[in-house]
């Protein structure tokens, strides 16, 4: 159920069964010479999707400009400062809590978010209060990234080994294959890539990593393994969001 | 082209043809008993498209989180603070400025992100130096608002008349139903509409207008309507980005 | 009755009448060779002075510095950030709130004070609860812009024509005229005029409006003019006025 | 010469002549049962022209609603938090410095505006610089305080002695009366009032001072006493203001 | 070498050998009945000093008040917001590359300052262009938790196995004995603890942990297990601060 | 009793007693060739500690990054913005607030933070009831130099003179020696030191004082000198920080 097309009655029914909601949050990001620029964002949303389904969820609107700063050396990459995604996410969720909602299931597609996801649940903690949320200490968020899942970093391993890498990956260009077929692109991954992961200013991830990729080979996706890393997140996590709810 | 499905090198070699780029902005929130949450993101992400189809331009991701406070009284609504929104827009567009955009054209589906969005558009420019955007003083933002559009808002005169209202109108909720013809709704609309336009804090919109539609009656809507307001929004809009971006 | 020039006591005896307030707010910004920088702060303080008089209203401290970024390009021209100036109307209306103030009825000078006003009114009835303002459902804002009056166009139109343009125009400087007929200023007016409207970044703006003006000649402003504006826009203002604290 | 009543090719013309400028910054709040409440913006304003016209000086447009947080248990006073009032100064500069401005000097009426004044001069220093104003290093501020002028307290302690006190004090109140003769306000001051000096929260500054003077007899005043203070301030403000422009 | 003991003709000839500082952060949080409430800034601030000893690298002043909001409801802890939080980091490191520091490493002993810390990182690459640091795209940052260190973390299992918890464990307890033996606190400790780490509101987590220990028996601390840690920390963190020097 | 080398419950059961705390405020900048750049903060911490001590109170941990924008053209100078210390003391004395602490007695050594702190506590005044502290209305704050009580500035005119000077004044120098006597520096201090004590931006202020130091000679400091001005701050201030709590 997409809070996107329902409406407010539908949302009001919904609360009297569930007071929990999956919030997708992705980047628009550079993904090396083949992988999409909404990579994280189509497969957050995708598999927050795919939850939502097994597990009669309702899904929030994707946040889609994420925390990247350090992809901005690269055309069509945009980013939140961390301190404006912070604000972002705490009016998000200010807004649903003033309805009902307490438990925030965040599926997130990219790293870069992590720390700022956090950060910003840390200070909606405090300030659902100052903003007169009901019951604010029963309010409840979790971040859940679809590509730290155990199933997925199994299934990557095997069908890529080292090949994986940290960005634009195989895993997840095959996801975005799987789910936009008509948007598969090709290129040659001729620049040497490497697999150091320390990043710091944009201008210096460039220089390290000239083409975008971090240590991967996306040539290796198909769209079947993207069916498969679909299939194995969408599970793990509709798990983890249930138990997420039940949770004390 | 849409950005969030195009490569860095895609959108490098775009640069070189063209400088513009048209951003969809729509909110989440209330639209009546049988409109969509999501309606003014839709709207404005589907006409973006159309334009960008027709005058080969780029499409960012979608602002689906505006200004929508006054509708928090209804659940689902969701809003970013106006202090908040205005920072996402100076942050996407500093982005986008740093390499090389200039034309930002953005499709708007919701009125009361108007203020917010042009208020942002006079910081960016402020910011952009600031932010060591190359040339600051060549940025140009644009804000055209789909329903206002004059094919549009003609048309709506003559399907609907005074039903049109002014928030849940038959107009936009067509145009939903034409894009997403599965999500149809009906719920009985028989709470007395005020058409008063006054919008004051969230509980006064609520208590004002209980049922959220403002003066509309959009159980005229059709999915044929919506086509016709689909086309000749996305006629109207590709001239006025192409004039956008030729303007001196 | 002045705001400024009442004591405290005094305020408390017109709360037992009214909650209602009128808050001028102008601008400090070039207006072009022969107007006065302060003109749009001097046109709405002495409008909503002649308002209040009419309607035994209270009149705030004018808020003379507004958004004016894109004048910055004239020595002179002061501007607050659209993120300032939104805090500080939120600050001045939190303050007032408290004491039991609930219509606040803005009388502007300048185009672009708008968007922010309008983006300040919807994050004020957002933060008015968070910061124990009583009844925050009550507080209701309203942006009167005198030189968008019907009686203010339809005169400027009758005596200037198309010479009325956009910025520096002869109706507000002839109002200035009338109020400070002591500052008169002349200056050869041989620029040629744009009379384009599009606005960006403040170097932009300069270089397509070299003298300031916008598409206006205020050599065609008398102090005379000036009388039948300032009558004109407070005789429609008061009613709008009382009209707005009437309202349901 | 007033900025607002001054053109911006005058403004040009004297930054040939001089680099500096005068901002008056006063507040909006209580002054006892029969002060103004806009005493503090009242004398700032009416002083610092008389120094520029001694002086030759521009004068900027009045900050009157200062930090005025103690005085909200009082009705009619506004208050901008000092973070707001710290952005609006640092905005403020930051205009003017773009235009070569560089000796800021601030005439202050309200003893609550120091800290963050000063606050804000630091701050404006460093953000000068990131805001591309040229020469961030040459940038002077110098904050005076009228009402703590030698010549003026020793006025004060002569013609008042003990009943001075430090708010809503006879000077500033006899200040007001020489500006505005018709303005002059009686009302019995039966409430003993505290001459402790500590302040804290607004509520608590309404219990230990219940009529909101502070250890005050604002009965003493007299226009004639307001001349005299005028005069000593301007006279010795002026002073002050020439040798700042001059100093090394 | 301590730069809150050096001068800074030092730390100009410092940075003649070295762009390297080491940054300790912690908190001031309860730490269960008998741990110090500064346990992590006390830990941090030690092992940093070690650190600095062993590789001749400078220490910054210890941020001591972190992000512990999950804490506030046990008296006498102190947290800065997430918000505030990052803004510090970015503030101290700004005034540091101005002077040519480059190499930033932040030995923390709070896991609730992990998210802001990382990003505030983010934040600082892209502000410290803005605010004119040298080469901005050359700093680097780095966050090293002395309590995730291999060797402090088998030495904790060793010595507790399960008993050491996530919060107030007795390998931090144990160190602060080792730094402070005066301040050893001995309290019975019969509250049941439970091991679950989730962690949302103050009030939430001090119900869930009501004695303030995550599933942690620091009865089992004695300082010579903290001299154990200690030299593990500083041992693996030299080798860590030099490698982060070293790196491309 | 220091709160970092507390536990809770002790500080539960100091809250028994009283609901006072002292909070050491520093800086952390040059103080010329040869006084150390924690000066001020371990100045203002020592003296609270001793304050304590006298006066059975608890001590928070010290600001040991103040605002000391001024002096960031001298390596190893690091400060906050105002902005930014304002909110970290909102956010730290909110914290405390929380807890039932309401005496919040400030122990500063370093007169940049002066502005800073002052507005900070009236932010925190108004913040405080937002944030859902018990009876806001009741905090108290207080701001009590060290280097400004009458013992220490008399003691400092006797033993040095002009020659105190009034930045790495011997005073302050001769305080840390007695504090850290293993380190004391020696430098030539051939610049000839100015004694104007205008401040303005970084650059220009080491421009007029090169070696950091402003018209002081601390060549004239000894750990006796130390020792006097430490026991006569802690004599003073004691009896200050009882008699704030003992105020009406
Ligand atoms: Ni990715
Ligand atoms: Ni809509
Ligand atoms: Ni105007
Ligand atoms: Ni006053
Ligand atoms: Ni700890
Ligand atoms: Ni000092």
């Amino acid at each position: 159920m997409l809070l996107q097309r329902s409406t407010w009655p539908e949302v009001e029914a919904y609360l009297q069964q569930s007071d929990g909601i999956i919030i997708p949050i992705g980047s628009t990001e550079q993904h090396g010479p083949t992988g999409l620029i909404g990579t994280d964002a189509i497969c957050a949303e995708a598999i927050a999707q795919g939850v939502a389904d097994r597990t009669q969820a309702l899904v929030g609107p994707t946040i889609n400009v994420g925390m990247a700063l350090h992809h901005l050396g690269f055309p069509g990459s945009v980013s939140l400062r961390p301190s404006t995604l912070l604000q972002v996410i705490v009016d998000y969720l200010s807004s649903l809590a003033q309805h009902g909602f307490r438990h925030f299931y965040f599926i997130n597609g990219h790293g870069g978010n992590i720390a700022t996801v956090r950060a910003a649940f840390a200070e909606f903690y405090a300030v659902a209060g100052d903003r007169r949320c009901p019951e604010p200490d029963r309010l409840r968020c979790h971040l859940a990234n679809w590509f730290m899942v155990p199933a997925v970093t199994k299934l990557a391993r095997e069908l890529y080994g080292d090949e994986e890498g940290s960005h634009a990956t195989p895993s997840e260009v095959a996801l975005t294959q799987f789910i936009y077929p008509d948007s598969i692109k090709t290129a040659p991954l001729t620049v040497e890539v490497h697999s150091s992961h320390a990043i710091y200013a944009a201008d210096d991830f460039r220089r390290r990593y000239p083409d975008g990729r971090m240590g991967s080979n996306p040539a290796l996706a198909t769209p079947e393994h993207g069916q498969q890393f679909y299939e194995s997140a969408v599970a793990e996590l509709s798990q983890s969001y249930q138990a997420f709810l039940a949770a004390d």
